[in-house]
């Protein structure tokens, strides 16, 4: 019998939108709510994830208004345990059933959490400087094979772990809309975009917004603005300093 | 067929041990190498893993002896990613069939990544007060059922990933053998072995201990002649720095 799945989510967070393309992917049915982080409501960490995070999941239970959670339902939270749960639910959809292609897609995300991912808080929100990304950048790039995806022809979860790091990346190094100095954003961009050592990072890249499964799940335009709200008072406060240190 | 299994490991390395205690409850015939960290082969880094840590898996191809490695074996690092490919190759032994009960399993293994595991080098090697691994013991602590193991009553990768990080530092306090304040680790000792909130931990840990699996991998004398030898040039610095400040 197929079990009802629910997505709690936010269309900003890069955690959540794994779990998003996983879903998308995977063929299954699912719900989704999306969960205000600015104003999260009461019921979210009593009744579905007590760390109060997204992304989280229900799982089973009965068909009920995701504002009204049923406590028969599974609450799973943590991206990429419900990466795993996604594959795991979908045959072999999104993981390949070879043990040791199985261990190339988790070595692939265990970079990916100790290269990508800590880069986008440090150099986005801390303003360490853009190489730090495009050096993760690279070592994830390293471990792509020469075509397809992750490892080989088909997406599986490890695509999912890294895409929605690289998708808010591009928008923000593109958009100069980050916590790094002003005009490395962009910069890092044009390197991107043109120089030959990320040739392959770009047909990978590429093929992913190809995919429905990116098209549907990615918002461009709200990540620009959500960043570009965020970076404003950040920039002008380091003008201040600047200009009060003279 | 069944494929050859050859484990790169260390005895002192809880992430090794991690391995080997999944490989020993797996039942699947393996063969192990003892790495020296101090002094590793030259053949490691290029032939085995060229992040040239333990542990490290050579899977398939030929028999052959485990310091002349096979380029036909796939190679495969990282301890988490290890657990997960052990308990692919042996159906479901180490990791239950149901989605929710193997999320659950990985819920567990992320919460172990984020206290018990980052508190052992920072109580042990960097000597932050030893309080940080009783509150990181307790967190783990509050996701065990009432009985049996991590995740249901059969070991589970879950189990793996975490025991050898409570056997280290239960040695290392015992015999107030790390880098903290001399005389904490007996003190911290003493309240895992007598304080009523560490129930749950005590008849968890005795219960891991009375497995064959464990006795056959742990060796505690080893671990705190180890350690002593570590932590002995660290306290006469210290009693140093003390004395010359005075």
């Amino acid at each position: 019998m197929t079990q009802q799945v629910t997505l709690y989510t936010a269309k900003i967070c890069p955690y959540a939108h794994r779990v998003e393309l996983a879903l998308e992917e995977s063929g299954i049915a699912y719900n989704t709510f999306e969960v205000d982080l600015t104003n999260k409501p009461e019921w979210y960490a009593p009744q579905v994830n007590p760390a109060s995070k997204v992304p989280a999941l229900a799982y089973g239970g009965p068909a009920v208004d995701p504002s009204q959670p049923s406590s028969e339902s599974a609450k799973i939270a943590e991206s990429l345990v419900l990466l795993e749960f996604v594959a795991d639910i979908s045959g072999t959809r999104l993981l390949p059933q070879d043990p040791v292609l199985r261990a190339k897609a988790r070595f692939f995300i265990d970079t990916v959490s100790n290269t990508v991912a800590p880069a986008f808080p440090a150099v986005i929100a801390r303003g360490e400087p853009v190489e730090r990304m495009l050096t993760a950048i690279e070592k994830v790039q390293a471990l792509l094979p020469a075509e397809g995806f992750a490892v080989g022809p088909e997406f599986s979860i490890a695509d999912a772990a890294l895409v929605p790091f690289l998708a808010r990346a591009e928008v923000i190094l593109k958009n100069d809309c980050g916590a790094f100095d002003e005009g490395t954003g962009l910069e890092a961009y044009e390197t991107l975009s043109s120089d030959p050592k990320f040739a392959r990072y770009r047909k990978y890249f590429g093929d992913i917004k190809a995919r429905e499964s990116f098209k549907k799940t990615f918002q461009g335009e709200l990540i620009r603005s959500k960043f570009t709200e965020k970076t404003t008072p950040i920039r002008a406060q380091r003008k201040a300093q600047a200009t009060s240190s003279q």
